[in-house]
């Protein structure tokens, strides 16, 4: 029996709500040795009121050392083995613009690039073509047939876009044709080095065949003259929120990627905000609708991304703001988590474990006043696998039986 | 190779001996946030003294947010994987009395209940019938013969009684015939849904032949004039404690459910105490003659459960009276635990991790020198699940070898 088989078979259902707050990126460190990190620099007087009463820890998003992508860090963060449950970029990236994928689907994650005369990446990004430049772009890439399959292209943001083709016995273990640096050309699509799989030469093929097509329409355009092709991938199959969990599950997002994981999992997208402030409105407006709520903050990511400290630490006071109205509305389970840490010293995604908190009348309160890096250390839950959050969230909102007699 | 695998392959023997000390629920909750749990208001000066010089943790009887029945708890603290060996209930209620199972047993929990004129139950528990009554009526049972099976019915407390199918080719996939409420009949016994097994179904008629007899010879009683079946179970497969571990080990428990879990494990059930003094008795008794002693104390869950968090504080005073007795016997490794949390506030087991303290010339003290949940946040032993427990203890009794060269 599997920690999933154990969830489903306990599952019990009462009227809380489990509301699973994740600030992206959380997690930091600090400038100097032995000095503070961006979340322990922050003034994060609310966040501090809930870790009074609550009971927090380290979450490890994998594995000790491993740094996940979103999709890892999320599906850990939903409860899914994560190393069982790979999502692949495509997928997700078609998921996030609200693309509905059917098993017959491959999807592709794809970037308008600029190349030279002779074919050579000048900018990976086509100078990050606008929004709604590079939509009018993807409309003259769909008069592209190929046949046997239907081919089907969609605009994500600026130079992104989505392509999927529908058919029979399409396979996914197809390479990257970015080759990650300019003054090369793009590549070639292939089956992976030393994989044989009939399926996915046909969608190589096919793949190739789009590529040509396009590079044809884009000949003129200045910048979006030519396009890689990243994460192939077709739907992946884990069970959902109301299968595992019996919650009927709301995502609150920003971003089509989140977006995307979370109706992987079976959730619902709900409202369209595109701030912090409009995600709690949603919270708000739809709290008697839903058992469970994911609500994604993202830019404290974004600014740890940027290498930037002092403004990640705004992005977490900002964060630390809202949390009074979701306290306000009593959920049975408050946690507040990262899906991985974000160094801001390091501009990247990091291994690190987040501090985690979980507030419900059933937290056994440890001697911590506030939250952070060094109060998780020392706080009740210990370090854990980010995959536990689901369990303990659940058995804190009392919606686990007991194992056995 | 599993952990099972490799603990049998180091496993070496000297004539130190290893103590458990398991206070059923002892893990707590506080009755206010940032309070004291029911261990942490107890008077314990004899259990922190053992703080003081051993080591502590937490322990995590299954999995994070896992709520166990005292079976899968109890597994976890003798070493096996929770997840892996299941217990069926009729078996351990049969080896709770003593009862030596077969590889050709199926075993049942019954309960008398009773039922009004026209069936239907009016008391799943036949008001509690005291056991000297209820013996009396399971002696009127043991005329049931059905063909080609054994049936064998012995008593156990109260209104509950075990009855023994012994033949070939039997099943245990039949669903309970207890609907769990009152004003319905007792169910047939059938296969569980949408399970096809032959075994099983030939087990379910047997059961139903019985329970018609059962109800003829029952008709005339005031109180337990029907029955219920649960738990249909073969007797489960583990390697015992000295296929595993090498070690001689007894049982000291007063009630049949830790004896049966304690037989399944191939220990020896010493003794007939009916108090914890009793039981400890028995430990000074016995010292010679095991290499491990489980001793299971009742009272700290039974008044968790009952919710009463004065009486379930006094008796983790009354558990830590008798601790100067079993330290003087100096064991090479002394194991303080729990097989869960019952906290009193919760009337419940719980999810809860379990403080759990090692006393050994090998451990490495920390700073703590009480025995709490507050200072197992902070013990040397960090956060573990419960399987660990047994090789830690072989560890700290110099019992185990180095893994490799």
């Amino acid at each position: 029996m599997d920690i999933h088989d154990l969830i489903k078979s306990l599952k019990e259902s009462n009227d809380g709500k489990i509301v699973m707050l994740v600030a992206d990126g959380i997690g930091g460190l600090a400038q100097e040795p032995g000095g503070r990190t961006e979340l322990e620099t922050a003034k994060t007087p609310n966040l501090n009121a809930l870790a009074k009463i609550g009971v927090q820890g380290l979450s490890i998003p994998i594995k000790p050392g491993i740094t996940p992508g979103s999709g890892p860090g999320h599906l850990g963060l939903f409860g899914y083995e994560p190393l069982k449950y790979i999502i692949g970029r495509g997928a997700l990236e078609a998921a996030g613009i609200g693309f509905s994928m059917t098993d017959n689907d491959v999807a592709i994650r794809c970037n308008f690039c600029t190349t030279d005369a002779s074919g050579n990446i000048t900018d990976r990004r086509a100078g990050r073509i606008p929004s709604d430049e590079s939509a009018a772009v993807v409309q003259k890439l769909k008069v592209i047939k190929i046949p046997g399959v239907e081919v089907i292209v969609e605009p994500v943001k600026e130079h992104r876009f989505v392509v999927v083709f529908r058919g029979e016995g399409l396979g996914d273990a197809v390479a990257d044709t970015d080759p990650q640096k300019t003054g090369v050309p793009v590549m070639e699509p292939k089956v992976h080095a030393g994989v044989k799989c009939a399926a996915s030469e046909k969608t190589a093929k096919i793949a190739k065949e789009f590529h040509d097509q396009a590079v044809k329409i884009l000949a003129s355009e200045p910048k979006a003259n030519n396009h890689t092709m990243r994460g192939f991938a077709k739907k992946p199959h884990m069970p959902s929120y109301e299968e595992l969990y019996g919650l009927k599950a709301a995502c609150i997002a920003v971003y089509p990627m989140y977006k995307g994981l979370a109706s992987f999992a079976g959730m619902t997208l709900v409202g369209n905000a595109a701030t912090l402030d409009e995600e709690i409105d949603i919270l708000e407006k739809e709290w008697k609708n839903y058992d469970f709520f994911f609500v994604h903050f993202k830019y404290t990511d974004s600014r740890g991304e940027d290498g930037n400290f002092d403004e990640k630490v705004k992005m977490i006071e900002q964060f630390d703001k809202i949390i009074p109205r979701v306290a306000a509305l009593k959920p049975a389970c408050l946690v507040v988590t990262g899906d991985h840490s974000t160094p801001a010293t390091m501009a990247s995604h990091s291994f690190h474990p987040v501090p985690t908190l979980i507030v419900s009348d059933l937290a056994r309160t440890d001697a911590k006043d506030e939250y952070s890096e060094r109060a998780a250390v020392l706080g009740g839950l210990g370090q854990f696998e980010a995959m536990y959050i689901m369990p303990m969230a659940m058995a804190h909102a009392g919606k686990l039986g007991k194992f056995g007699a």
